[in-house]
């Protein structure tokens, strides 16, 4: 269920690109400039929006890099306006076009670490539910509700986007 | 990875459960009514707090029974304080630990409806990765969101809780 999940998770950061619009005109309606959402955050030590949406993105490519063993493409962390950051979601997207369901075989029993965790290790099914999951969507939600705060009009239904839903 | 999904949505709960004890803590420090943190919210027309938390449990545990047909325990959606909403965590909780592994077994090709969906369905994977996993992470953030916002240290550890990592 690996390909699967990073393929909702594209879906997420489609809707999230798609808020950036919303973001837009509404900025444009009440007169401010959009690049100020960027600074905009929930509480004074909580990271702002342009941080939300960057730590995002970097869950899922890195996450799939690190399941994977797949080159990340790096990313500097400079952007400064509402555009740049649409950019950076893009380029996201287009990493996690190139995997296969055939790139995830293995992934459960891979041996993931990372400089921060001093040596240890997480198999990559517990790295996956324990860590990229949860931390994906608490950024997108935080992302969500830093806009939701701030007057953009904004609902689940952006949040969720399609779902596959037919009749019997 | 139906069984190990909702194991890790046990964890969120019991983080989310922790951070009352949190939140009471800072509400008796600026002396306010522990109980006041149940109407809050980010937005005037987005749910309180109460209605996060209840929305999250009620996301695993309809998300459990409808992928395998176990019934459910019905909540009436009256809790008046913060300990009453612990009550429902944890007997949220009581009721994910009935669940094994077997109990999913079929769930991808289970087809799922609700009323409100008006005679169409969806396949059990697609309700899961579309509508459950992402529904059940957006309450539980926007309710650590309504709390941090409010001014409860509550951090990402808080969120997370602990990881399985070991020396290699």
């Amino acid at each position: 269920m690996y390909f699967e999940t990073f393929n909702q998770f594209k879906q997420q950061l489609r809707q999230l690109d798609s808020w950036f619009e919303k973001a837009e005109a509404y900025a444009k309606e009440k007169s401010f400039s959009p690049d100020l959402y960027l600074g905009f955050r929930l509480a004074p030590d909580q990271f702002g929006f342009a941080r939300q949406v960057q730590i995002a993105c970097d869950t899922a490519k890195l996450g799939a890099s690190r399941l994977t063993g797949k080159e990340a493409p790096s990313h500097a962390d400079t952007e400064k306006t509402l555009a740049e950051l649409s950019e950076r979601v893009k380029s996201t997207l287009a990493y996690l076009d190139t995997f296969t369901a055939q790139d995830f075989a293995g992934t459960a029993e891979r041996v993931i670490t990372q400089p921060r965790w001093e040596g240890k290790v997480m198999s990559g099914a517990d790295f996956f539910l324990q860590h990229v999951v949860p931390n994906f969507f608490f950024h997108v939600s935080a992302a969500y509700s830093i806009l939701r705060h701030n007057g953009v009009p904004v609902g689940k239904r952006d949040y969720l986007g399609p779902l596959n839903q037919h009749l019997p």
